[in-house]
């Protein structure tokens, strides 16, 4: 499709990191513009204002959060805390506008287990059923027709991806999965909380959450459904002192040889933010610092030895891009008819 | 036995991280004397100039490394690389000094496999067989009449402390143990080397040396001997970007249900240097910063779920410390009958 | 003076980075015992809940904040918020208890221009003339005799020393003095805040309150006690991506050609705790990290140059220990005629 | 002009950082089409092998450095250490490529003092001549025809954009110039070297090469250019533990009174890559990263103290961007009549 079109966009709750690094990919983006950004608490404040580094390259200010603002555009992204959008999604989608959710209100088809997790009461159970889970290299086609995407989570773009091939293949132990997985601090959000700061995180690493991580079930939700059965996983977050970045070791029990390099090779050879890297790579985050792109390397430890039956996967993403606001813009390209890359070819910055 | 003590030390090679650390705990160790230290390539150069910190504390100059130096010395501490104490630990272990090396050289007692690990032939394999392998929470007693002590890696004192009650007590699968352990830089040494650069490891993540890291041969020997029997082991190694401090997250299946919080609580009840959290705790690597500390934590994944029967480990030490200096300090203490926490008393530096 | 010395110390609201730099600096000293540790928002809490790095080592709870409880100790320390001590010092020191304010209640004599700086109503004026400026390079036998102590503030520290033997001997132009000095995060407390989070302040470097910061009224009226009449200083406070450490690039004018190198040494030839380098060395952070020193060189550049009256000098503490806590103890040991040093002799941690 | 012109791009040496992030900045340039990268070392190895961020972007590898590979190119850029275009530049000047010198080889005039502080005997010193420096703000028209451009460092780049409105106007006391400034560790290059390693930079600072510093007679040249006399300039170079970014904090003597903001803004209101901040404002490093861009805020003293006619001028840069690749994009963006800011509207990377 051409570069005639222009999407009109807007976005709900623009002042966090996923907000900042969307305003970062749409300002660039070739077919996209901004045409409203809503913040409660900052209204009337421009933008640049807040985030001095889009200086000169962001025009408009915050507004109000008000319904007819939205209306006008063709897609509205919610970049909000867990519970907004289950509120506000309903009125725009049904006045025809396409909904991108950023938050985890509509991940998670289990309501019942939804509201376990996040401690509310889901505001539009019925809207759970239409929204599609927007990671396109599962459900690449549903996107494209979807009117409300639950874009996924960091973790679970990250474990899903490292995981996928295998699973679909049939040839792990899908009762015994286990992730490792350690985030950057910008996973936590730009929130003025103690244990996120600089003195407390930098020079530190720790897990956190265990044994219960928001993220889990998505994560087996995602799984089950390619694995047609249950999963058992075991996932273990743990707060690494970075800005970006996400690393997931991924570790499966073999139940079936294969070649599982080509596995994967092949399973993504399609895929535009998809890399496999060479066998006997080590994936490092900043690998994919600021890009929409996943990096995955798959290693086999050596068959002789005892527990040499346990494949490891090692899985990066940046978690502001392909774990949120690239991957929301990818989505928002699948649902438009846009080139899928488009406005998302940035490099990684390195170093 | 009485503070009149105080020990002739002597350091071999102490131009590196481990031997400023054990600079910085003998020159504040109530019982020891640091007599000589030795460098061949900075021969002459006074000690504080090279580490201004030891400014105005350590007046010694390095030393070239000439044996009758050292032989007044009633125990010489190796912070040499690997392949050095091998050759040079027998002519002072025959004088009747006894030897703490920091380095790998004595740690495997399969000397074919050392050399298949270390790509080096062994010069003296006969001595592997008298050296005691110094993790004092195993061997304690031997370590009291050692002449030579084989000190422990980094990586192998926080993994085999995490698994050690499980592995003792028979109650894990010990063909499916699985170790994912992060590393600050400063356990790969006083380097000039590229991917250790700031620039490099900053702000970024990796695993590294999958599926084989040279820890890796040691902790199953570590296991395997108070298992009886050969272990499985799944070790992968990641660069963390603090500088000191390893988090080992471990992972044992269950085979047989005990009180685990229980278990680890009373194995470690009379070690001064192994602190068991509280259930539900989270130690970060700053919570020992500086300190000779591992500290451990338990976590089962909820009853109910898949993979449930899964346990995780969280283990931390400063790999500086506990994991090198501090650990062979404390090795000399029990060889002289000095008290075990002589000099090791400094609280973790936090923040 | 004896070891047999144990003096009774309280904490006034110890849950901040300098409350828990003076628990680890009081738990190792030889001669003073912690009785008593107040904290209206944790009391009951043991301390080794809030500070995992304490625990064995610290058996107490916070307690509420009762005077007839500090009363019974021989010097309380406040480790509060600015405006707390000015409020609750008063009472203690009528009860004979001497007091060691870490704030900033007592510093600046002038109350009124103290209170434009602090944007508070002082409670106590009175006492502000019989505080001493707890410097101790400047008021060592004040300092011995003072009943209420006013702990200088970090950055305060590292320029007034840097800047003190130039300014005493009258060989710059007091003038015109400019202090570039820039401090670890946790120089702002242990707080809550956006802008000391991990993801703003890591990686990033900026300079922050130009032209006015809090210090700059405390530093001139240092300087101008000892030059004898009004200084001009410019300051500027910049964010440096560091936990501890402050690092001062201190410019004057000389109007007077001494040797600069000689009238440092001289100056802190009988100073403990204060290290003059030698000619041509740049003293890092980290040099200082968690010790009670301040390393200073001084530069002059080539005489040929244009501009080469201006001499540079370089000055750096750990905030939190010359610049905070071990000050502070290093001010009770001269109040209670211990050793200066005791309790103060930790080597800096290097890497 | 139009956006048919595809620029021939040769690079001479892209192992380094400043090669990778020209690699980056060239592979998003509309206009630009690399051809050639050369390197001695790495000859043969594809560009994406060394650097795997640049996978499936990057084809090339890199080619033995032979000239009349070069000579197919319209441009070449030297990415390479001091000493190697001052050889390598003539012929394919003669040729008619056109050269963009990032090393330090072309850019001071005075070619004694050139030898005298990069410790070399020049080998084209009539080449020197010709050089244009590469300072748009400065030269945009000479650099459009110049057939070979020097670079500028990137302390200089920094350094000089600040105080130039200044110098220009003839406001500030030119002998007394005071430049403090702190550079990431990236604008040491890509070296294997101890002082640059993490565990020695990070959580770190220090001031470094006090008092002569490489970048010293080129920012004096610079400015004296403009004040057509000489100038007086003491500059700290410091190391800041980030990776990308300098920080600049000037100070400058006013010696006539002016709306300094105005001058400021004035000056730069057509530049597209100089932004003066509004008054009050700090720049942080980070909002600059990755992005070709000069960030200035003004501030002065409040009139009414001593030193109040200080000027503290704040001058932020990354280091890679406008500080070196870049810088020299758009360079050759000038030099052949594409768009000035063409593959550079890249917004900066936050957080």
């Amino acid at each position: 499709m051409g570069s005639e079109i222009e999407l009109k966009v807007g976005i709900v709750g623009g002042t966090g990191y996923t907000g900042v690094e969307l305003l970062r990919l749409l300002a660039q983006h070739p077919q996209a513009e901004l045409k409203v950004i809503t913040s409660r608490k900052e209204a009337g404040m421009p933008v640049a204002a807040l985030f001095p580094s889009l200086r000169g390259r962001v025009e408009l200010a915050f507004a109000e959060p008000r319904a007819e603002l939205l209306r006008g555009c063709e897609v509205v992204f919610f970049a909000t805390p867990n519970g907004v959008a289950m509120s506000e999604a309903r009125s725009l989608v049904d006045a025809g506008v396409r909904v991108i959710d950023l938050s985890a209100d509509f991940r998670i088809r289990d309501v019942a287990e939804w509201e376990r997790w996040y401690k509310l009461k889901h505001a539009s159970p019925e809207l759970v059923r239409d929204a599609v889970y927007g990671l396109p290299e599962v459900n690449r086609e549903r996107i494209r027709g979807a009117r409300l995407v639950a874009n996924p989570g960091c973790y679970p773009t990250a474990t899903q991806l490292g995981f996928l091939p295998l699973v679909e293949a049939g040839v792990v132990d899908v009762e015994h999965l286990i992730a490792d997985a350690k985030s950057g601090v910008s996973g936590a959000g730009r929130k003025a909380e103690l244990h996120l700061a600089f003195s407390e995180a930098s020079d530190n690493f720790m897990a956190y959450n265990l044994p219960g991580h928001r993220h889990w079930p998505e994560i087996r939700q995602g799984l089950a459904q390619v694995a047609r059965r249950e999963v058992g996983l075991v996932f273990s977050a743990h707060l690494l002192p970075v800005i970006r970045g996400i690393h997931a070791t991924l570790y499966a029990r073999i139940v079936k040889e294969v070649d599982f390099q080509a596995l994967f090779e092949k399973r993504y050879a399609h895929e535009p933010f998809v890399d496999v890297m060479p066998a006997g790579s080590h994936p490092d985050t900043r690998s994919v610092r600021a890009a929409n792109l996943c990096r995955i390397a798959v290693h086999r430890p050596p068959e002789s030895a005892k527990g040499a039956d346990t494949l490891v996967v090692l899985s990066v993403i940046d978690n502001l891009v392909k774990g949120a606001a690239g991957q929301a813009v990818q989505n928002m390209n699948l649902m438009f008819g846009v080139a899928e890359t488009a406005g998302l070819t940035q490099l990684p910055v390195v170093p």
